[in-house]
């Protein structure tokens, strides 16, 4: 096997824009018909799950069977040994193996890798570095794909497929977007947030992302990735604290929970502060600011929290739409990077 | 998709009796050519386990194989989120998704649902709703089979099967079924004695539900549907304490305990009462008062305390066919709702 | 169905050497043609854990899919119920179930049942009948393969894989084989050590037990087999406490870590006698006295405490070899198997 640099999905940032639009068509073919691409007939793909999940597990699962293969799914520290990532560790804990045994064992088995991994939630600048996928994607000889991290590029094109459906054309420039914060009672994950960002502003849409105070901006590298994005294909990128005129006009509503980096590690402080801003759900007052608005939401969704029963079940909401299409950009996700192998 | 009902497989009772029979016909050549029906070529089922199982989740796994295609495995609350049933919540307690949400993604991933959800065993006015099958039966947009909820129907069918295997005729009326109570040391869900009363007085046979006091009888909503299939199929219902008479002269003897209602959610009071009827275990002396009549049960099955090992390893005991022919059944069902979408 | 005995895989020992030698080339074509051979078309296997596993899991479940077959994985006590084991017991403890209803029910399922099931290490007397294994295949009515209790013969056919493959050559009589125990700070399972010392000298090595004191040589029961082999196989068998003299000219290194069998189940007082042997750490120093000899182990393997970084990532180091043979011996093995019942 010569050495050829992998191609892997960690990001959408890393692909060119050329490449997720391929991506994006090969997905809503797949969509018209899901038997038709059998691109991992008789291949396997190892699923490797460090936290739950419903819709990512299901849809890779059946993504891969649908185009012929086979995935496995790893669930370490439950049905699989603890795994440890740190180099030249003398390894006298908990772990029982190391992520460079893991991923090159995984690699003669399988023909692709995904991982979900968290954040541990303790210190902002360790989870920031995105370890478990980047040991993965740097022992692995086979591709890596990012099932969510401290990013969710899979829910990005699910996201925008959705989009493109709704609106019924594949460019979205001139969309007013609007990201917006919503209460949860727990401090949760960056990720889906930073994704709406990355990807709203990549496909050149005007995005507002709203959030109760400037605690709520997500991390400096998503910042600076939304405003290279809009440098290169256009649109805009503002920080708004007033929900009126952040919804005033939107043609896409897009929420999420999450927790207020300063406070990462040590919410006790956080809370108090979160349990103000339980206004900022959606509901039909607020749709009501739009331009006949579409809502969506990566779910699971906490309803009458984040959103009401009436803006979840309205025509309006293309969340499950949005969910639906998980099986479709994964399996051409999935069709792009198979065959790679160092 | 037209908006047209959706046909589930909830209960038999909501199936017609010559559906029923196809069914069972159907499962009959199932177990001759396993491999013989392609009904689910290239599709999905997902299997929703809210308690653990076996064989249950082995049958179904392997009968959607043999037909072709692919079950998800998913265990809500475990590898999976927990799930909000009530309408309205405000979710801002331990669920983090709701049931809404999940039935209407989960259809658009799959082809059929199967669920299996337990009593929680507190209430019964409330396990009884069966609210859990209900509501994915509610919100899914394809077919919902009941995988033992407060119901077992996928347990009747293959009891009845091996039944008509044994007795070598489709024609079961004129025997006298016996459905005896036994001990455990916990108050088990009557799930499986609700099926066996149901599905015993639809075949029209004689039946007799022999348990320890008028408080272990059957909840009103069974023992109403026994009293129905008895009007529109013939044969008899009688409840008896006494084991000798209900024992003597019977041709099936079918096995279960469960707790009494009575004190449902409030278990201590019922034990010492329970503890006094530890003889009702089915062994040889009791047996031997039989029409050298056959012994059954759904297993799991505690040796020497439901049933002695003799019982149990003698050839007249038949529940390992009936064990197999969940598989059988199974199929049967998927093969007979597959291809329904609203 | 006629009744003859029924083929397993439970050890190496019960195989011929003309049969282990036909598995071992079968294994080297299927490694050359992963998806050459279609013996469990339509087939299924039950992988049954009682333990965590990743490799195990993943390589019988790619090998069963890349066969044509289709793998169910139980895991008893977590997603199944408890299993009861002892004969003639009353079951009002925990378990639900018996083993004979188990396995016998699976055998109506399956074509193939995997046993994964570690020892209880409270009272080696009775682990050493490994009779959760034992049992299976008692009951079952299909073969029943060891995916490791006591011993673990699939990690024997693949190091054997790997190393004839290292070497060049099937015949590895004449090659100096040193078995060296290694510290880990929990008391581990024999199982792998019973096996490498079982093999090595079935394939008539001149092999050496490397361990801290007379307390960590292994059972009777496999010292005998090692020593049976040797006066059938050619080869010796040495046991030594002497790093230096055990190193000097090895051509394979095999490292693992197990508790002596005098503390088992009163693991405290080896403690301090175990952290006594740290040195035993496979590291360069050593590896620099072998005839530039190959290291391997078979995973999960602690780095810098069972062997540094430098051994793990020298390319004298075959363990991922070793374990992708695990998908190759595992499918021959199974192809050898398949088609009995009784």
């Amino acid at each position: 096997m010569k050495q050829v640099p992998l191609r892997h999905f960690l990001n959408t940032q890393d692909w060119s824009r050329a490449e997720l639009d391929a991506v994006l068509s090969l997905a809503a073919a797949c969509k018209q018909q899901p038997l038709g691409l059998r691109k991992l007939e008789g291949k396997s793909v190892a699923l490797v799950f460090f936290n739950p999940s419903m819709r990512t597990r299901t849809s890779f699962e059946i993504g891969t069977f649908q185009l012929g293969g086979h995935a496995v799914i790893l669930q370490p520290g439950k049905d699989a040994w603890p795994i440890e990532f740190d180099l030249g560790t003398v390894m006298d804990g908990e772990s029982e193996e190391h992520i460079a045994e893991v991923a090159r064992v995984l690699s003669r088995y399988v023909d692709l890798i995904g991982v979900r991994a968290f954040p541990k939630f303790v210190d902002w600048s360790v989870d920031r570095q995105d370890r478990v996928l980047a040991s993965f994607a740097a022992y692995s000889s086979v591709p890596v794909i990012n099932m969510e991290t401290i990013t969710h590029p899979c829910q990005e094109l699910a996201h925008i497929l959705a989009l493109q459906e709704h609106f019924g054309t594949n460019d979205l420039r001139g969309k007013k977007y609007v990201l917006t914060w919503t209460y949860h009672p727990k401090p949760l994950n960056t990720a889906v947030a930073n994704s709406a960002l990355t990807i709203a502003t990549r496909m050149g849409m005007d995005v507002t992302l709203l959030c109760p105070t400037p605690e709520y901006v997500l991390d400096e590298r998503y910042m600076q990735w939304a405003a290279q994005n809009v440098a290169d294909n256009g649109g805009s990128l503002h920080v708004s604290h007033d929900i009126e005129s952040a919804y005033r006009g939107a043609d896409v509503v897009y929420a999420k929970s999450w927790g207020a980096l300063p406070y990462f590690g040590n919410w006790a402080p956080e809370k108090p502060i979160r349990d103000q801003y339980k206004h900022f759900i959606v509901d039909e007052a607020k749709m009501a600011l739009t331009n006949d608005g579409v809502f969506s939401h990566c779910l699971p969704l906490r309803r009458n929290v984040k959103a009401t029963d009436a803006v979840m079940d309205s025509p309006r909401c293309i969340a499950i739409d949005e969910a639906e299409n998980r099986l479709h950009v994964q399996k051409a996700v999935m069709a792009s990077l198979i065959g790679q192998r160092r």
